[in-house]
Order: structure tokens, then sequence, then C-alpha cells
């Protein structure tokens, strides 16, 4: 099943089931308003969006605009951002110029959940002098995951799968991560692609709580990379139980897996520009080459299947001066 | 003004207005029901709330419960935390065994806002052997804060005051901390005392962006400290600005001033048992002696106005099994 937010004016937006080839929307209405009400009784929901895809199934809804889609999750209690893949992680400690990190647990922050980006939506920042950059990533969102559930059980609560830009600010970063606090200014609101999906859309593409799809990347129409989601050091169902040690997490937690980053980066290319900034780095012995991004400047994520699928749909936006 | 929330089995409790002696509560009603609704309309909300006043001057209310009241804020979209004093932090990095930060900005991180505990509920976390502190704090609670706002307008933002229990385990905390992605586990749900405040209602103890009352602490029925938090490095207002510099504030964002420290702790104490254990780690150089938490474990907070007032009401609590 696939789910969206239709944009409606109100910053929840409107629950819509999407058809199963992705072309039709159908808008669910007062019973089932937003995607967070879901979360809180994913059991007692299924039987309107049953409803609901039986309605598209029989040629009912609208046909999918993109600039119709808010975020799936608009805004949300809680996002809590992994960094799972090793190789993002080496990089960008070379590229922040800080020392390796000594751990063998899960990273993870906590960032700014009220809102998330459409994917077709504008997104504004003050300047690029904080050298904006773009993160793709998956996610999944959680229904009530009480404390200290294992990582097992963790699995039964991952309830939907999301694609997610992390839109983040390269030059305010380090100084950040050093104080040890992590970012505030660093990391601005987010952008999701359109659909929300239930693991079992992605078939083998789902495996051992990892997204294992390409993400694909294109920069101003250009192919910056196409890493996939299967390297992740560890699962998600292992992040949702690393963050549900000390804390419930609210139903409707997003939790993600940080930039998405192969140890093949030279073949498959990257997910963010600081990464390519260190591979140049480390190359060159020298200073990166590779801008950040500038006002109108266009970023086009879509996680795609080995079959050809786009399940989440397409994240193509350009960053504008606020 | 007084605010404050009652508890009904809603998430969102019940906004009430509290008369001016404190000993009576008034419910608002469906016409404004939850404080995060007001704050996303201050100037729409305040005649509603002068009616309430006006009936709790004519002797309309019930009498105040200390079990009736949830946090005020009973959870809201986001919750941003400081560290202004820089007594605390110092002492801090000795309890760690971290080196000092080496910063001018403003500390701070985002934390956990789904869930603001009420000022008597007990407070369940896992064990002991996280080392369980509390961290006594003010906090302020703005309308919303568009991208870029200044200090000196961030002022006029900052509607509400409210005094927090940033619950902390220590165990935790340096391991988060050293991977410069701040905390999650270590930092599980804060309480609230009962009473949210318009900045005037502290009359003098509201100067520079400052709360300049002593929060007085007992631990189990035994004097704690009573910390000034007119020490803070930064304002509130400053905080905010810092926050807002890359992203709007969501109405309803708490920000936190951080443990409340100051430099003359022999002769005043501490908020928290951290700090504490770091003076003895200095005095005596060798281990810490005095223990965290136990299960059971009581903490009362309370800060205090020159002439005795009590704004913000009482926080007083045990720490539970969960």
């Amino acid at each position: 099943m696939r789910l969206a937010t239709l944009k409606d004016g109100t910053p929840g937006g409107a629950l819509a089931v999407v058809s199963d080839d992705g072309t039709r929307v159908l808008k669910i209405g007062d019973s089932l308003p937003i995607l967070l009400k879901l979360m809180e009784d994913w059991d007692a929901g299924q039987t309107t969006l049953a409803e609901a895809q039986n309605k598209l199934a029989s040629g009912q809804g609208e046909l999918c605009k993109s600039d119709a889609f808010a975020a799936p999750m608009p805004r949300s209690w809680q996002w809590l951002d992994g960094s799972a893949f090793s190789t993002h992680g080496d990089l960008m400690q070379v590229a922040f110029g800080l020392d390796p990190i000594d751990t063998d647990r899960p990273l993870m922050y906590q960032g700014i959940s009220d809102k998330f980006f459409g994917p077709t939506e504008d997104v504004p920042l003050p300047t690029t002098e904080h050298g904006i950059d773009f993160e793709g990533e998956f996610g999944v969102i959680v229904d009530h995951v009480p404390m200290g559930t294992s990582a097992a059980d963790a699995m039964n609560h991952i309830k939907l799968i999301v694609q997610i830009n992390d839109w983040s600010l390269r030059a305010i970063a380090p100084i950040e991560m050093k104080t040890g606090f992590g970012w505030v200014q660093a990391k601005p609101a987010c952008s999701m692609a359109p659909f929300a999906v239930t693991p079992d859309e992605l078939g083998k593409g789902w495996k051992d709580g990892r997204v294992c799809l390409d993400l694909e990347i294109d920069l101003n129409g250009e192919k910056f990379g196409a890493a996939n989601g299967a390297a992740m050091d560890f699962g998600f169902h292992e992040l949702v139980a690393h963050a549900a040690l000390t804390r419930d997490l609210v139903a409707g937690t997003i939790i993600g897996s940080g930039t998405v980053s192969n140890p093949n980066y030279a073949e498959v290319g990257s997910s963010c520009i600081s990464e390519v900034r260190a591979i140049e780095m480390i190359r060159d012995k020298g200073p990166a080459t590779t801008p950040f991004m500038s006002f109108g400047d266009r970023i086009r994520m879509e996680g795609r299947g080995i079959d050809g699928s786009s399940p989440f749909g397409v994240i193509d936006q350009k960053v504008v001066q606020a």
C-alpha cells in the first residue's frame, strides 16, 4: 500500500491512498484525516484504507499531479536521524577535518520534525555561505514503540518506509559537532518523496530491515549517484530499538538511515556533495573542488527497484534564497 | 497571567487559567482547548483568557490540586535545550572526563518533545545503571518565530516562561557526546512545573531575557541547591535567535536554559547531581562519592522570587522502575 498527503492549506494536509500503479490518488476524508492519526492506531485504520483501495481499483480517485503532494508526513512529534552507512561517516570526518568516531553503537541525533517539505516545494535557506548540501536517505515511520522494545520486536512497529532529503549546512556542521551537542543550525527541515509505502510494497527490496534500492540522485539534471540502501551497518529495526532504550517512541516517529553511501563510491557515486568533496580531498591530497549548492540549483532523488519501479515517487525541488 | 493544563485523559490535556494567588484554576474549554493552539495565535486568544481571568476574579473556578496538573505544555513540536550557564558546562566536562568545549556560541541540542511529565507524575526509567540525574532549568515558550529573527525581535516572541526538570542519564551522556551527534538515549522526557507564566508575572525577576529567581531544589527532602537563573551567559532572546538562524521556529517551541548553575556553587549548591560529583572530584582529587538517583528517590524543584513568591508552582515527583 502506498500512502500520500495532499496539500489542503492545513499543516497536516489530507491523507490519501495511491493506486498500485502510482498514477491515481484518493483522499480519505474525515474518518482518517492525517497520517499522524493513522499511526496512533494503525490496525483500526486498515478497514478505511482497504475501502479506499477498493474505490481506487474501481476507477475512482484523481490523476496524480506532483505539485499536489505535501510530504506524506508533513509534521511529526519526533524525527531521529541515524548515520548507519559507515562509508558516509568515514568520508564526512575527512570533510569536516575531525577524528574518526570511535564507537560500535548506532549514531543518531534528534532533528526538526515540525516541518517536512513536500517533494516539489522550493526550499528557502538564508545564505549559500552556510554550504548548502543535500543528503539522500531512506527512513521508516513507526507506530507507538514502548521503551525497551527489542530489535526483533521493533521490526513489527515499522509500518511505513519513506525517502528523505536531509538538507544540511556544511559550514556550520563541524562547528556544532565539535561541541558534542549535535546539530541545530546545521540541520534545517528535511524533504520527503511523495509516497510512504508499507514494507511489503518493496518486495525483495526490504530485507533485514534495510531498503535494498538504488537511490538515484541527479543534481541540476546531471547524474550524481546511485548508492544502494542495503549497505547499512545497522538495520532500521536496530535503529528503532536503539532509540527506544530510554523512551517510548511516540506514534509517527520517523527514523532515518543517514546518507546512503557505498564503499564502491568511485563506481556508484554519492548521495551528498560533502562526500564528493572528501573523495576529492583524499584523491588530490588538497582542497575540494566541487562546490556546494547555489540558489536555483535543482536536486532530484528517486529510489529505484531492480525492476525499475519507483515506489516512493520523486523528490525534485530547488533551493532558493529565504 | 498564569496558565496551566489540567489532565483530562488526552495527550494535550485541557488549557486552564490560574488565579493571581495561585490557589484556583478555571478550565478554558472548547474555544481554546490546548496551550499549543494558543501559541499558534497568541493575540487572538487574549480575549478568551481575559474572560477566564475575570471569572476567576469573581470567584469561579476550582481549588488547585497538584495531582490535577499535567505539564503546562504536555507535548510540543520542538524542544531545544541550551546550556547557557558556563559553570555547569565547565563542571560537566570534568564529570564526563572530556576536554573543555571551545566555543563562543550558545550550546544547544534538540530533545524529545512529544512528552513532558506533569509536576507530580512518577517518572519511569529502565535502570539505575544509566546514572539517573535531574537538571533544574528555566525555559521559554515562543509563538511562531520567522527564520533570521534578531535577538532583539526574539524578545517579543517569548510569550511564556516555564520551569523544567531535564531528566538525564549520566552513564550514557559522555558516550553519546563523544560522537558529536548530541544525546538521544541520555535524554528521556523532561518534566515541567504546573504553571507557565507571562514574563510580566515575574516583575523584576525577568531581566535581560533571564529568569532572575533562585531555583530551590530538594532531593529526598534535603536541601540540594538554590542557584539563581540570572547567571546565563546568553539571554533567552539570544537562544531563540540562535535557534532561528536557519529554521522557522514553530509556534509552541520550548527553549531551555540548561542546568541553572552559579560560580559560587560552594555557597548556593547545584541543580543536578553530576555537578556535585564533579565538585567532589576536583576537591578530593579522586572519585565522586555522591550517588546518582535510586528508584523511589524524590526530587522537588521550586523557582522562588525575592518576595518569596512561587510563580511556577512546584515539581515534586519520584523516579520509578519502568
